[in-house]
């Protein structure tokens, strides 16, 4: 069977884009840099959703729904945020069509225009906290925690299916607090949530850090950051939470009365992941082949495809995988038993492997006689012959190996792709040859940061949270740094 | 405690939009029409939306996502759409601001005007069929069935919290199928699976009927509907389910080679549910004391509330209450122990009352040292002691019990408010002394359903599927008429 990828090492791009097609994740629509997202993507999506909404709410959080419009002034209400989003954004002008007075088709409504035009949300503090502001009088009304599953558009000129596009999917928490300790902790809980969610489920090993003043959100006082390597070895900011501080508070006047009876502006924090998860999971992971999932978000999980020439042996082959497919079941495994006789079975295995389900089992009528199974695994390609006894729980064992495995692969890349420099011509060197994250100091100054970007292209991901601090001098400007910060390429 | 209703009696609609604001459903928001879903509100759709979700898998359909935006040119491509739809809607001209030359905020830049205007979808049917253009060569390619959950976007003029709202959150299945049968049982699988959603989990007997001409959706051929009876006498249409014929595979060319090797256009339907089921549910069973909810769609299904007046009565009602929650949690009910002792339990009770939450548990000591509970249910606000021993199969058979009990006295109410009428008299004397659905004769013409509406505002409901044929007359015309048709009051 001819590959149907252009291959990782002749061009990277083309391979993901060819995979994200070809496996059925998302295709470019009608509307220029508005995507559609595809049953099979979407089904990956949902996985991520329910795992995530569930850690949401296991710290506290419920969820709520905002309005999709927000009227324009509402962005000049903060001075940083407005030059950072309102900018690039779809703008609703008027309400009404009507029908062309020369008989083709409809045109708008000059008669139905906006008295003030609305924005489509690029993100939702604005609208928001001019909500809060009703809603928060006393401390007693203290802490709002919400949470917000919804579409977002940022009009994007150069767009990429997952990784940037006009409209995308994402969550977005709103948090309001009495005191800025307890906005500081919901940041950085929220953003350890991430990092949980990234290495546990996505089997993506992040770096968790803090992102220089450059890089921060758009009204933000800090944002903190994950950023996860790609197999190309550029970075890709995967999800960010930010402590805003009494910013929004201040620009929408929401003030409470605190236990000391003082009036005093809320504090404030926001934090969301995108469907651009779904690009890093398969840049992160997949290979020439195809997708390669995880089996926590994989949405078949296990795949059996029978083998058989005559009605008969697919009679006996299918009654073994009913057994096995309603045990697996039972231990809410998501098995498919591919019973399709319109397609061959290589033509099922190449597919599935495309699609990257996790395990395969092929069952003949050999495997009948012989009480025998054949398992493969897509993340190695291994195939091996097991007993159909207890199958099930070689099943489960094996997806959980599965899945440390792809993280573990993921963890030494990166391992072997982050590097320690000492000077600025070995920066250079090591971002032309070999990519990566690389940890150089750093004197601090935007002007030094930009210089860099300038020259080089590379950005400072993120000021490491959990590296131990060491003295030493810029790379640039030799002045003193206190800690290495990491340097790459990113998407 | 003083009422914080307005008595049903006094004005049922000024009782439903104070019920929605105590009770914290919903809100209004800063932009005219647009309503913010607060998190009690949010979590009761959640939980429809889980129910459906599953429903709609269980019946073979997968999730999908599609652009928000709709080019404005798709809209004339199918006639009747056009004049249903794209009319009142939210047109983006524009995609970028700029600060204003003035140094007021943000202005529209005008260099930034789209070639052509986007439409904020008001439903998917174009921008969906010119995908599935794409998808569909062969019958191998058919059934499509996917489902979208998202916002939509109708620019109403008078809006009502969930009944009517400019942007409001839906569910749309769109489904391409090789032939006329298979669309039209697709339509009736659907419409089938609203209604047993409607009775099943949220108590509401529905009449399940097809709609006349009239009041058929934009572009369908037939459209199928549930209807559900408000306290008030009106009918509020709760769901419906659309066989849309060719039309828009011949508005967006998509044919498919049959088996037989010809070419022919695909068949389609689609079928949707919004927030205003929300609306249904709240109207319909609640009172003047707040929200009844039905305990499968209520976020807290039992809630306990300690009595205590010193620290260690606290301790001994909270380890009994423990006790309880742990096990109704392992009976996958929600349970809430409300133990902030800032609010006395009074507060609490009219609190929960206001909510709708099924069943409520108060314990005391007096209870802990008699092993008993004091148990309270919503629907009928009836108060009990019973043994604490085993109280959590009480409670289960409690809960079946408050959603059967809540779906008759909604069964019963629609029973009592059916009226069948012979005379066009009697029609308006009904209509206007009692409301409710009115059986009568009708001609089958648009003209004499038009007359009926444009004389008692009265329209039809639909024409029902599972009543009995019967010989009769128009009650205006005294033309024949083979059945009787369902008239109402609508929302």
């Amino acid at each position: 069977m001819a590959k149907v990828l252009t291959p990782r090492s002749e061009n990277y791009s083309q391979w993901y884009n060819d995979l994200v097609l070809k496996a059925d994740l998302a295709e470019n629509s009608a509307v220029r840099g508005s995507m559609v997202i595809k049953p099979y993507g979407y089904a990956i999506w949902e996985k991520m959703q329910r795992v995530l909404d569930r850690m949401f709410k296991d710290t506290g959080h419920e969820n709520a729904y905002f309005p999709l419009f927000i009227p324009k002034s509402f962005f000049s209400k903060e001075a940083a945020h407005v030059d950072g989003f309102a900018k690039e954004c779809a703008v609703v002008t008027h309400y009404r069509l009507k029908n062309d007075p020369d008989g083709k088709g409809v045109v708008v409504d000059p008669d139905a225009k906006l008295e003030e035009e609305l924005i489509v949300r690029p993100t939702s503090e604005t609208i928001i906290w001019s909500t809060y502001k009703n809603w928060i009088q006393s401390y007693r009304d203290l802490p709002i925690k919400i949470n917000q599953w919804a579409n977002v558009v940022r009009w994007e000129m150069r767009t990429r299916l997952f990784l940037r596009t006009a409209e995308f999917l994402w969550q977005e928490g709103h948090t309001a607090h009495e005191t800025k300790q307890e906005a500081i902790d919901e940041t950085v809980t929220m953003i350890n949530v991430y990092s949980e969610f990234a290495e546990k489920y996505m089997a993506l090993p992040v770096l968790k850090g803090v992102k220089t003043e450059n890089e921060r959100f758009a009204g933000a006082l800090d944002t903190y950051t994950i950023e996860a390597l790609m197999q190309d070895g550029k970075a890709l900011q995967s999800g960010t939470s930010h402590f805003l501080g009494q910013n929004f508070a201040k620009a929408f006047d929401v003030k409470f009365a605190s236990k000391e009876g003082k009036e005093e502006y809320v504090w404030a924090t926001s934090w969301g992941v995108s469907t651009r998860l779904m690009g890093a999971l398969i840049m992160a992971h997949s290979d020439d082949n195809g997708l390669v999932l995880p089996p926590k978000l994989a949405p078949i999980q296990v795949v059996i495809v029978p083998i058989y020439r005559k009605e008969d042996e697919f009679k006996q082959v299918s009654e073994v995988a009913k057994g096995i497919v309603s045990k697996l079941r039972d231990m809410n495994i998501d098995v498919k038993f591919d019973d399709n006789d319109k397609k061959k079975p290589g033509w099922k295995f190449a597919e599935y492997e495309l699609k990257g389900v996790p395990v395969r089992l092929a069952i003949g009528p050999r495997d009948v006689r012989n009480g025998t199974v054949e398992v493969a695994r897509r993340d190695t390609l291994e195939k091996k012959v097991v007993p159909m006894e207890g199958v099930e729980k070689y099943i489960q064992t094996l997806l959980d190996d599965i899945q440390e495995n792809i993280y573990n692969k993921a963890f030494d890349f990166r391992k072997e792709n982050t590097t320690k420099v000492d000077s600025y011509d070995e920066f250079k060197k090591v971002l032309k040859e070999k990519g990566g994250f690389i940890l150089a100091h750093w004197d601090g100054t935007a002007e030094t940061e930009q210089r860099i970007k300038d020259e080089t292209k590379a950005t400072i991901r993120c000021i490491p949270l959990d590296s131990e601090p060491e003295e030493g001098k810029c790379m640039v400007t030799g002045k003193p740094s206190k800690q290495r910060v990491v340097f790459a390429l990113a998407y």
